[in-house]
């Protein structure tokens, strides 16, 4: 099978442990993670090739982070070593009505100094189907935005399927830049793009929109907006997401393509064991239907939002369920018996 | 207080710790369990001199077990040495949508391997007023199976209550027998027996039923029906169990016994701390019942439902509430509050 | 600003962990809290200066206790050392319809052993706007009950607002006095109490009654009669809580006050970390609201339920969440989210 | 076999982990123990039926404790139970240069509050051969001291063989008397004394002795004069102990007994895992060897010391060391191979 | 770089925490290794391309166990799945004059029950330089010491250098043969073997001879009778080990090769964090010595001393010093100081 | 008491647990630590009002470092928010022949951001008696060095005491500048000197030494040539180290001041527990000694050396040792007997 490459920071995570507060706690568990890195681990545990390109410290930190891709089995030959430090976040876990907290420590990262010619990205796409990039790398600099462009142009040239998540942060976007200057020609190489339309519209500098996700009926013309908006779009997609409380979440999902809208039935997810990730857990999940010839889109989006449910109950930042597993979910067995 | 005498196998248990995947886990949190022990435990923690029979190797880890046989105040006496293991089992503990997993490592236990004549059934049944097992022993060979056998003809013989959980575990029965071929000369014995309708019938050797649980006017004929095929049967029981998702259960119960069939209201169990041994926990609360002339039947099947439900919020295979705990929530005390 | 001093007992709490029971426990987790102490935490933490006012014994244990008052940033200058032992509590954290257990070990402490006179009252309130104490503090010793009646002499001779939390433990006032024999000349001196009616009633020694919390058209009746007994009172307040089961709480509140009623909605709250101490989360954002000029009372109120609810999802004894987390969720914003 | 009977406190004993000094802890480490109990699990752990006597508190903490003496196979079947508060006790476990710190909490422990008549003596000692019993019980309390005295007077009278360990722990004897004024009368009915000769004499109101270990010629004198002070003496024996650092000891024994002198190498023992309990698991040792006809004195001196060593190598209180290890020590075995 | 192949069993270990007896235990920490295993592992750390080859069971623990190859870069493509079990072993840690202890609960397992035809021999040596294996497999089962033969024969075939470890087990060869039956044509095969003259020659059947490592003049007689028997044989050298007590070992080694003997000074090693697979250290540390052309015999041994020492300072079976790291100390660096 | 000021940095320092390697480690503990803090730590310890002087992020992880000055008693109201993050450390703590590693992450701090201006000096030095800094902090960025002048020339003017350790650190300084460049300036206004003298010389610029530590006769005209190149220099000390291993230290100490020479006797410490900051500990104890006036110097140094061995003993970078407890191994009280 051809590989899916993925390129993206890889973060140590701490995370305080039992719901604690950063001023209680006293251990940190470290974990790895980071939007791109996680697609790539669940396609990798779903058995489809994938690589994760990204810039490491040359020091014990970096190779811990190296580990955890061996251990995932996430190609990672075309990593480069360099710069002073792994990005690093804090993260203390919620619960009920106390949401989590992230503090992010990642400026001057490795992989945010990442500068154009770093990446061998011919080399990279030997024998890729698909790159996948997400709207962090460039929110953290100008170079790191620099790269993505420079790998978007090299994967578009050898035909290879470019998929976008959008991923917005606010807390990131500090080098001066907003998105409106620097996402649109990125996001114009998308033939699959992953978030909500109205992050889309603001991405690409366009007015203010407030999609009715109750409505459907008055999904398709905003989509088609944004096929006209970005030339080789074919599916855009997007988790709904309710919050009842930090411990329970409601998840769905939606997806257009060739005209024709799909949505996945809202299922509820109590207790959360861990958030982070679920995105991209929705993504990995998608792109594997999109990938694989015996699902058609909404199996697709189905195993999806199933993942993305799995996804809440394994702690640390990536989904670690088997296809079997997923796609028991995805065909309505919720019900968490002990197997045995 | 005469003894009750239960004979099964115990094991090593290892689970992982806070939800965590087999591949993420670091540490195994050691506990010791098994169906018929932990009835033991659950009767001795009500008062009920209880004592266990299986066999164990003549090791530092058949030590251990013991020591939780000796800590829990089960009588242990004429457990035999020998063999070359315990058995073990790996449980990664689930959450929501993600179910718990039991990976068995029990092939060539002592008890596994045990066979007619180790045990001397007419001491073990000295004192004794019940004989409880179920239908996991004779699952595991067929050695383990002809000792259950030569244990219930003594027991029969010398006028002992006899009851039997059906028990039913797919993974097991590896020895090139079903169990219609086993179950039904064993069963035989039966004065009380735990399990469901449909399982009773299965292991009967007859055909196939499906009782319909939620229409309690269907059920007594299918009951009187299992009456004629277990000649000494008195008494039925069986929990009700709604899995909502691996946190959340729904428990309630049935009991048939002199033609009159008992329910026990269905209560919420959220969230679940650990789930392995809730039935254990409903038997032990029912025999507790049964020998005590203070409870009628419905007393008897509430505060076995009670037991079950309270087993979800403890950690480990067996029951460790009170007497007084139990019979509270059994008089609807559900709510939690803190004692102080 | 002026400083609030609070009075009573710090202990040493040693919780099980994991919901594990005490016959399972190999570890204790070590917090230090007490009713008033978390008071007097909550509102430094608001940014309150916030004394604390109590007697340690002169060892380890001892010093433990003042450390945490000082990384809490909790006033201790007039803390007074002697006596033999600081009080401990062990916990049993239960879930679902296992409800938490508390045993006391907190006879003979200093502080049930403070005698009038060891506390220097004058110094204490130099500077201060208002003494906070409960009724745990007189159901420990006769003594403490006597030093308890002499800081309130002096608060009041001083003009010091008084708030006094009724705190009804039945296991405590094991001195041969009843509540009512001690508590209607300390209640004498508040302006403010928080409580429920009937407590309110039982310790000032009237006839029992039955507030009807559900029909508030009832209520002012009965908090004007509490009114005509408590000469200074101005406002009274009190959480409303419903247990569904140890891991889910329902809360709300009612405050009285100048003939009017205010009530808060009740919200749900799981699944609960941690519930002790609730209740002083509660006051110490009431007090936080009444010292606050820019608060009304129903905002008061708003803020130290939203306080209460919050403080379940911590752990230990008091709540940790700043002014503006509070004020979020008092505003209505209950969804949890991560914040990144 | 005749069973050993011993007499004492259990405590509850919090560790901090790890070397960490009381303010860096955050959890304790629960295990319990108390000189004469330490005694008892030896004896029972080498298979000598052994029963221990105290008075605990009717209580979760009391019946962890009780707990203990199921798992360890200790008799239990005499334990009183009344009073407030098992004894605790908190221990900073030392590293190198910085010793370990002990804290005592053991004020008004329902042990230190029994009285004359709370147990029932003669029931005590049937079918006993020895009675056990230290100079902590009665430093605790004057009551304490009588309940001493109470057994060792129907002891006695039944021809039981005496063991007192002196014991002597300078922070307890606060309740107003002195070693010499209670113990001379309790020591007067031994038969077997464990300690320093110098402590001996002062517990006995003697002048101040110094007596020098390294000369062993002058030790038969003193010990001559310490059995004209005890008629029944027939055995003295005591540990040397020179504390190189908290991580290293050096331990060698004495034993004087029929005019002759035993003594036994010194070995070096690093490193300490826990030394709390090793002159117990000594006394320990000492008496299996003089209740085991095989033994002759020089074995059973060795047999002790073994036990000693081997006890700082075992977290916890208590000796568990099988005779079989300890046996392979005390032959001269110290390299701590692996056994596989 | 060609690479080395090794073979034989890798285990779970599940060893106490802390230096706990298994009665004390209620957790294990779970890591993997298994004497040939380790010397890939070494070897994969230096930068040798090394392959594992075995037979794991295909469920999860099995994973695990390759979770773990994959996670250390041990190339695995030849592992087979099928069979029962994971061999486990248990590992009580012991300290000072404690020596550890194991339980081996490896029966049945899955590479027990390997039989000859399951490897794919042709396949696991392509681009092998180097064939490692030891005398534990055939120690398990008749079934694994016909795989090793199996292997050899191809091996030899090929022109692979063959390096055996003798790692002589006492508690093994439980199928009713002796070493001195299988072990002679297996040991043929050799080309290096590591362990001691006197194993050797039990091993191959030879009467008992005792080599005196400390007059080294004695021993060169001693080898050219072994390398008469083993025609082949070009290097043979073993550790020196004198064990101080558990947690002091003294090191060194001895080579001889070509009428040559080489030794390496005997080192201290204190503390000794895990000392399991110590000897797999040491025969990785000579491997890559061995096939390191800028190593000559001398550097080789002091590389494998220096590999040897460290790993006791190192939790879990495999050694995971750098090359660098190894280098440092075999050139004399034995201090210890913090590098920053 | 006149306080004592010290600057520098303070790190968020994050370690592997139980000596486990970096690619081992699930877990970090968490600690704050720097060599400047360390020192107010240890004199906050000792009863002296000590003051520290940084710059940490306003965010929660540099409220955690705020935590501990406060936690630890160490006045912090001249601290200054802003920048991006706190400085990480992250320790593998080594054992026997395996060093500790650091892997230093503290680029782009807000401490190595700091710029002249941001801290009002003349504040700062409101009633300070002495000022302490050290080497690292020029080490880290210009500005940083910047600042350290800034601040000594208005504790020079204000004439208050300075105290410099030279703390050189090889992997720092990599802003382009070497020590020679920077140092002299700094250093000139030194009154005491915490340092090596060949590390003195070679910060001064001058030509590369040797001193002899081991003929002390040949020290004094080494020193003599330090107080020629430090105008202002009063009093100069080191100590010695010996690292048997990482576990086994051993300690001395040499003071020079007013033409005469001090030593300290050299003592072994091990097991080490934690030797980060270990100089720090000496430098706390030397100037605890020199404001003294009960102290003469040799008194000093024997306390500085005595604070130095026992920091070995205590997890983390600071002395938690009392004044009583350092006096007593000072006095020469070294064999860690337990205090009870």
């Amino acid at each position: 099978m051809n590989k899916v490459v993925t390129f993206g920071e890889i973060m140590l995570r701490l995370s305080t442990e039992r719901h604690l507060r950063f001023s209680q706690a006293k251990t940190y568990t470290a974990t790895y993670g980071g939007g791109e890195f996680n697609v790539a681990v669940s396609l990798a545990n779903y058995g489809v090739p994938a690589e994760f390109v990204t810039r490491i410290p040359d020091n014990d930190i970096g190779q811990c982070a190296r580990g955890e891709m061996i251990k995932r089995k996430v190609m990672n030959d075309n990593v480069v070593l360099g710069g002073q430090r792994l990005g690093i976040y804090f993260l203390e876990t919620g619960a009920g009505t106390r949401g989590s907290k992230v503090v992010y420590d990642r400026a001057n990262s490795s992989m945010a100094e990442i500068t154009e010619g770093m990446i061998d990205w011919e080399k990279v796409f030997e024998g890729a189907t698909l790159f996948h990039w997400s709207g962090v790398t460039p929110a953290i600099s100008q170079t790191a935005a620099d790269v993505c462009l420079e790998g978007l142009k090299v994967a578009k040239r050898k035909g290879i399927t470019i998929s976008s998540d959008l991923n917005y942060r606010s807390k990131l976007w500090n080098y001066g830049k907003t998105p409106s200057e620097i996402m649109p020609q990125l996001l114009a190489y998308s033939d699959i793009i992953l978030g909500d339309l109205d992050t889309a519209f603001f991405m690409l500098g366009k007015e203010k929109i407030k999609p009715n996700y109750n409505d459907l009926t008055t999904l398709p013309k905003l989509y088609e907006q944004l096929f006209t908006l970005v030339p080789n779009l074919k599916t855009v997609a997007t988790t709904l997401r309710y919050s009842v409380s930090a411990s329970h979440q409601q998840i769905g999902g939606v997806l257009y393509s060739d005209k024709q809208l799909y949505t996945a039935e809202v299922r509820d997810v109590t207790p959360v064991v861990d958030r982070v990730g679920s995105g991209d857990a929705f993504m990995g999940g998608l792109l594997y239907g999109l990938l694989n010839e015996q699902f058609d889109l909404q199996q697709s989006l189905n195993f999806a939002v199933a993942a993305c449910c799995l996804k809440h109950t394994i702690y640390g930042d990536y989904n670690l369920c088997t296809v079997e597993e997923v796609d028991n979910m995805a065909k309505g067995n919720l019900t968490g018996k002990v197997l045995r």
